[in-house]
């Protein structure tokens, strides 16, 4: 159907001047142009991954432009990394206009002589959007990062909290011989079919896909089951009350086992299959850590920033005792833990790094968030999110043997295939139809437009899926 | 001494039009507009580590401003991270003059949809100074990232190897619960005092102090003496070599135990107290890594982009055969590995993640190694490390109470004081003096200026810290 011809919800994300009206697809997606590049970059790179190469000075609001001049609308939005679309005229003005030029002379290590500016970007432009509670932001540089940081920061709190004092000298030495007993024994709770990142650490927590984890060594950890609601949840709800009640139950179990510092979970598992769990189901996580004295990290490095209809997805839970640490990178353009007070180290230096994030990354997010806040980004994600939600809810109903699953909140959405092959085969046809998108799991496609996506562009992004649908027969 | 009265060696580097002639200290270091930033940074991030806030427009050349109008000489370099000073008047011009604006509309993931750009930049920018014999490079964002990924891609090839076909069903189904058995069993060789990083895989390998390794778990790896010869080397050529023979039998040893994947060694310790070690003996290293299977590292995070005198430290040391991988960082703005063909993974995705790198830092690198090499930074930091190291040796004869060890390779040098107490107090008697500098082990300072730090500035760099050690007395 045309979901365009349909009277579109009201959304107040201003449009962009020069944005296009619709996809052009000029070529086979990846084009020729886009094969030459490959074989190029491939000589010393590995671009094997490589959708397609961008034009980045052509590309414009919601639509990427590729090197071969196909002009495609993005859902992918590089792996939910883009905030507020292409040259977003506010975020290029900051740039002409001179307001990063206090980055351009230099990479500052922010740890050791940190820029005047900097203080009022971070104070300004990360404390703005601080989780409820959480009073202090480390940042660093990607969500691996993030993610390493945090579980440290638990590891700190934790030995702090076990010891009741200072180190002793045989744990300082035995330190040096990476042989601590107490912290070799300690254990981060992590949840099958999570992503968490790819360092050794991070990699230890990710339970999504052997390609990410075959032949790397990886620390004892327990990974428990995620609930994964089934959808419409209203057809569902006692399957799915059941599935979070079992996991809630091998969760405590695992508390009362001891040597837990730290429990990490996504919002939504973004790799792992856009799985999603109740509010409900998160809050009695809240309150389980609590109780057996191990921190509360919320991973939201993808879905933080705004996809999901408010700046970070776990204000949707109600949570009464806010989380301990929560992560970023993505949207927010550079990696980073926010934390309570509790879980400020008593010493500088614990955690610290060289560069501590990067001047200019940190300052584009305070413009950014104020074109979010300016132009509504999130009320209008929100709106849009409904929307595109409830046309994939109906495109499952039309196309029941290819469809289903619908899900979704703020624009942050996606839908599952019959397996994976088909999935691959309609990623594949809708970048001939002008969509760039990607998968998520084993099966499922996953929408992960930028904040300025309105229901204008879900509608045509909704026609053309459909036409996309018919073609796969 | 007035060492600036002395003739001072010809040096090719020209001058940065405008740098101020020498520091100028107006107030005690740290002034009172750094405490008072510190006051309000320090309500929401660890502002403790912070030596002074920057000026980042006045900077110029080899001297940092801070906040309160100190023209501080920078011998530090944000941690060795300043490869061209402050502001060079060419890296601005690419600023200004557009170079980077296709990096300035949204932050790519740059193995999904790359601007077309960035193949180029990398092309020359980066092969245009690979180390000899690797013909790849894979770019992440920091040095802990880098050594990360670097054993990845040693873990990858020595299972590929070991196994000698595909994963079986049984592996793939391991790897999910963090239970490979072989994985688990392989190990990294690296050695006492080093530093490779802080997130959990890199801290395995890190060995330089408690304050980094404390209350974190690590994997069980082998850290072996680092030979660290003593200085002057025509003195102690006897008892250097027993050292180094004793390291390297040791080494022989842990790889005939097996399960050896890698190695990792950095060509001087650059936080564990600036520790060399002969050509002959990292020659010696390579040839056992080769014989016994083990992938060879070299960890060019620190004396990597120019500050030996060489691109890379590990040129000094005449390899029959190259690294197998040789990981960057800091002077190279963002971190990656550069790696031979037979470390390059059979399938995509299996070294990967969001952001690989950042446009804008690559791109800056292209420009500066275009600095360096039109400006012939590499001979000029050859030539002005000589005179430093020299003068260096020259105040350890004046001065042999309070200082010993004095050495270096180019402009990365460093010298040690009796104690640590000691050194700290040197380093900030230096401070009060215009003198911007670092500790690094115990008892050392390191010198880690600018390429474009020359003889006349380390004339008044010695001249300077023979007034501060007058004052220590």
């Amino acid at each position: 159907m045309r979901w365009d011809l349909l009277s579109l919800p009201a959304c107040p994300a201003p449009p962009i001047p020069g944005e296009p009206d619709a996809p052009i697809v000029r070529t086979p997606v990846p084009g020729p142009r886009t094969e030459a590049l490959r074989a190029q970059h491939g000589a010393f790179q590995d671009a094997r991954s490589v959708h397609v190469y961008q034009d980045a000075a052509k590309s414009l609001g919601n639509y990427l432009v590729d090197v071969d001049g196909n002009v495609l609308m993005d859902l992918y939005g590089h792996i939910a990394c883009l905030p507020v679309g292409y040259n977003h005229p506010a975020l290029l003005a900051a740039w002409r206009g001179g307001r990063f030029d206090w980055c351009a002379g230099y990479r500052a290590s922010l740890g050791v002589a940190p820029p005047e500016e900097y203080v009022g970007v971070i104070e300004r432009g990360f404390m703005g959007v601080a989780p409820r509670g959480l009073s202090r932001v480390v940042t660093v540089t990607t969500g691996a990062e993030a993610v390493e940081n945090a579980i440290k920061l638990a590891f700190i709190r934790y030995a702090r909290d076990q010891r009741g004092g200072p180190a002793t000298a045989d744990e300082l030495a035995a330190c040096m011989g990476n042989r601590q007993e107490r912290a070799n024994r300690m254990k981060v709770i992590s949840f099958e079919g999570g992503f968490h990142g790819r360092s050794l650490g991070a990699l230890s927590l990710t339970r999504s896909k052997p390609i990410h984890k075959l032949d790397f060594p990886a620390f004892a950890w327990p990974a428990l089951p995620f609930p994964a609601s089934r959808f419409p949840l209203e057809e569902h709800a006692e399957e799915n009350a059941a599935r979070e009640a079992r996991s809630l139950s091998l969760v405590e179990e695992t508390l009362r086992a001891g040597d837990v510092a730290a429990l990490i979970i996504e919002p939504i598992q973004g790799e792992g299959g856009d799985r999603h769990a109740s509010p409900a189901f998160f809050r009695a996580l809240r309150a389980l850590c609590a109780q057996h004295g191990a921190s509360f990290i919320v991973d939201e490095v993808q879905t933080g920033g705004g996809g999901t209809g408010r700046y970070w997805a776990h204000e949707a839970w109600g949570l009464e005792t806010p989380p301990d640490l929560v992560t970023f990178s993505k949207k927010m353009q550079l990696g980073g833990v926010y934390l309570n007070e509790d879980h400020m180290p008593a010493e500088p230096y614990r955690v610290f790094n060289t560069w501590l994030g990067d001047p200019l990354r940190a300052a584009q997010l305070e413009v950014i968030n104020e074109i979010i806040s300016k132009d509504a980004l999130l009320e209008s994600t929100a709106i849009t999110g409904e929307f595109l939600v409830a046309g994939l809810r109906n495109l499952c109903s039309t196309y029941p043997n290819l469809l289903s699953q619908a899900r979704g909140a703020g624009t942050f959405a996606a839908v599952d295939l019959p397996d994976g092959p088909t999935r691959d085969r309609l990623v594949r046809a809708m970048q001939q139809l002008g969509l760039e998108t990607g998968g998520s799991g084993e099966r499922s496609i996953r929408f992960r437009p930028a904040l300025i996506f309105t229901p204008k562009h879900a509608a045509e992004a909704l026609t053309r899926l459909e036409h996309a649908l018919t073609r796969l027969g």
